[in-house]
């Protein structure tokens, strides 16, 4: 072949070179231009066209850097073999997984995992990030550490220091984008193929997370002290996930003596862990908040979990773990290949949160904040205890609901949907039936909600729990 | 025992229930109160110390919530049994993992994964960010999709269409903080104990990703057009991990023929796919951007993986996936329990970044901007070509030299060094040796450096080099 007719459009919409480009390729593609023919040389098919050589050339290296000819030294340019077994794709739109879709049934929602909007403080969030962009000489869009910066990594420490009573250095703390993320790192870290026991019920974010990644999951019903040291070692786990200052959803504090049993059972054995998510410990109304798990530890065992989605917002998406001296080395050989997740310009907000005494003042006025509406839900629940009687109070963003009516809880919990009223099953957060329970039980969380929202919402619950 | 004579200190700097607290708690801790022995009532002690009960009561209660002592309706307080196996430890500090350093004796470093400092647009990203924060309601703070937020992803399907020719929903897309945290979430979506086949050399950050997460790696050798289909076969891998638009780090573009051979091979057997990896695709200084792979998929095989840490910054952190449709149930299955890893505000950022021109805009000035460094160091190049061959021009931000002077790979690195300056050999990107390629090369990415730099930094290789 040595004549192409292409109509060309002058109009500019399109590079030259480009429609020749195309031309060629679809020429190709569609069979009209056969496997082993010979194009035209650039300069003939330039002046049959009556344009530049050069624009030709371009096109030509084009299929040639695609693959759809090849140049062959003084012979010329001849069209490649292609698999006809794959079909070109028509441009249209294939076929889209369906949305995720949020229900908006709900006038009034007890959410357990939300915070309070208005209670984060955006001025302050807003002036430190400004600053931290103006100040910045462009260090912060390069790479960082994959542990996370080491500034915000010695704020964290010295504040579980100081408020958790965690025993660590800034060295064996690791910055990830929220505890999915960090529960996915400590799978590479851990390895494979391990038992995990966990409370039944627990936050089950975490269990289905274990779940996927392959871990076999023990759930095992805590007592009102939280996991069973006898259960635990039973079941042939050699991995424990505790809540032991505020057990999600139940709301027990583990005591002392139940902490030294399950310190002791880690300790029994090389390979053995605790992972301690300390989720919500900076929310409790009554005393001073209970000390980790961890700074009870002197023997390297407990995994320490914590984030800033419940002081600070969900979507912040800074979270952090602090592992125990002996996996250190299998962070640097096996984990410290995967890169931060978090930015460094939101790290270095969080560093400067912290620099600047914002953290400890946030958190006291949100204490504040959630003791106020706590006590508020609390006596409105007072007033229908006739009903249902209330349990783990004290600490956290939601209470637990034992229902006295003779309801089932998913009569409770249907009940108060027909009223505009959203409350969770205790079963929501079941790895499996529960067998030592019998008490239809509910949640409600009111971080989100204001003291009108939940009187109101009590009111109606009245209404539909009483008959 | 009825008496317990705390010596308490007024000064305030520690309120007072705390100090009683401690003080039982440590002789608790200390085995000198003992096991069973009653304490004092609150109205004792506190008449004791002639302080108010009700302080009294606040120090218990803490005690009563860690577990240290017991109430015992009607006969009072006693000391909780405590297992003795669990010394608490000191609060010093354990020892610290050791820092990982970044050696500093370079001049000047031809870093083959960094991008140009200056190139990044700083003012409008902050001028994006102040807008964004400003005119939040709040929103931003609440957690988001788990897949990112949908805005983005139309942002992100729109210009894959056009600049990449990617065919997708914007529901196929998953936003997520890096490509390892993908290659995670993959991981988790495709399940465990995969084959998987790599160009040898390759990415060597997602080859230790896959090993570390448990796959078997098989390095493939590929010749100038990438992966060999036969090889492949052979292997007996059901992933293939592949850079058609630009291999890393030989630079060759995988030609359409063999691109349909390995799109043929994955159309073989329902649970085989091919992961395109299109990291630098953006940057391309002859003819026109190559189509990806994904869009010549008809298969519904292709895993597509883009970043923005070439195009934008390292540290954006901000990465995505496109899945086939086919593999979207499986993500709903198990990969929409993982919360997204990016924040809703760098969402939001990237979105405005986008919906305003300005990443069309960026990448066609830093196309210019790479260009003229890559064209810079071409020249300079060329003036030691009786020492050294270049290889992998055209793409991308790096170039290979193939040494001519008879120096191993390792003596061309350690010439560099001696002056001051870091070259990369090839050994670095490989799984394992390589077999078919004997010649020693080195890899110099242009992306950080300035014409003087690189002018400077190819007549000190002149000279080492060049004996």
């Amino acid at each position: 072949m040595n004549e192409l007719t292409i109509s060309l459009d002058n109009s500019g919409s399109h590079p030259m070179y480009e429609q020749i480009y195309a031309y060629i390729r679809d020429e190709i593609q569609s069979g009209k231009i056969r496997a082993g023919e010979k194009l035209p040389s650039t300069r003939t098919l330039a002046s049959h066209l009556g344009i530049s050589r050069s624009t030709v050339d371009q096109a030509y290296e084009q299929l040639l850097a695609e693959g759809y000819m090849i140049a062959s030294p003084c012979r010329g340019y001849f069209v490649c073999e292609l698999d006809q077994l794959y079909q070109l794709p028509s441009r249209t739109q294939l076929p889209v997984a369906e949305r995720h879709q949020e229900s908006k049934e709900y006038r009034i929602d007890f959410a357990v995992n939300g915070i309070d909007k208005e209670g984060f403080p955006y001025q302050t969030w807003r002036k430190i990030s400004r600053n931290v962009l103006n100040e910045d000489d462009g260090t912060l869009f390069q790479l960082g550490e994959s542990q996370g910066e080491e500034a915000l990594r010695v704020e964290i420490a010295s504040y579980l220091h100081h408020a958790r009573g965690v025993n660590c250095g800034a060295n064996q703390i690791i910055v990830g984008a929220g505890n999915d993320y960090l529960l996915m790192l400590l799978h590479v870290i851990l390895g494979m193929d391990w038992k995990i026991a966990m409370d039944n019920p627990t936050y089950t974010s975490a269990s289905v997370a274990f779940q996927k990644m392959g871990y076999e999951v023990f759930p095992l019903e805590p007592d009102d002290m939280g996991m069973i040291p006898e259960k635990l070692e039973e079941c042939g786990a050699d991995l424990a996930y505790v809540m032991p200052s505020h057990q999600f959803p139940l709301g027990s504090v583990m005591p002392i003596q139940r902490r030294q049993q399950l310190l002791a059972w880690a300790a029994k054995k090389e390979h053995r862990y605790l992972i301690e998510d300390d989720y919500d410990s900076e929310f409790r109304y009554k005393g001073k908040p209970i000390p980790s798990l961890q700074g009870f530890d002197s023997h390297d065992k407990v995994i320490y979990l914590g984030t800033f989605s419940k002081s600070l917002a969900p979507a912040i998406r800074i979270s952090y773990m602090v592992l125990p001296v002996s996996l250190m080395h299998r962070y640097e050989e096996r984990g410290r290949n995967f890169s931060v997740t978090v930015s460094r310009v939101d790290q270095k907000i969080l560093e400067m949160f912290f620099r600047e005494g914002h953290f400890e003042r946030h958190l006291n006025r949100m204490r504040g904040v959630y003791r106020t509406k706590h006590d508020c839900l609390i006596s409105e629940m007072k007033k229908i205890q006739h009903i249902c009687r209330i349990r783990g109070e004290h600490a956290g963003v939601h209470i637990l609901v034992e229902m006295k009516n003779g309801m089932t809880e998913q009569e409770a919990v249907e009940a108060a949907r027909k009223a505009g009223i959203k409350v969770y099953g205790l079963t929501e957060y079941c790895i499996q039936p529960l067998k030592d329970r019998d008490t239809a039980t509910v949640l409600m969380g009111y971080a989100t909600l204001s003291e009108e929202q939940m009187k109101e919402a009590v009111q109606l619950l009245a209404e539909v729990w009483g008959f």
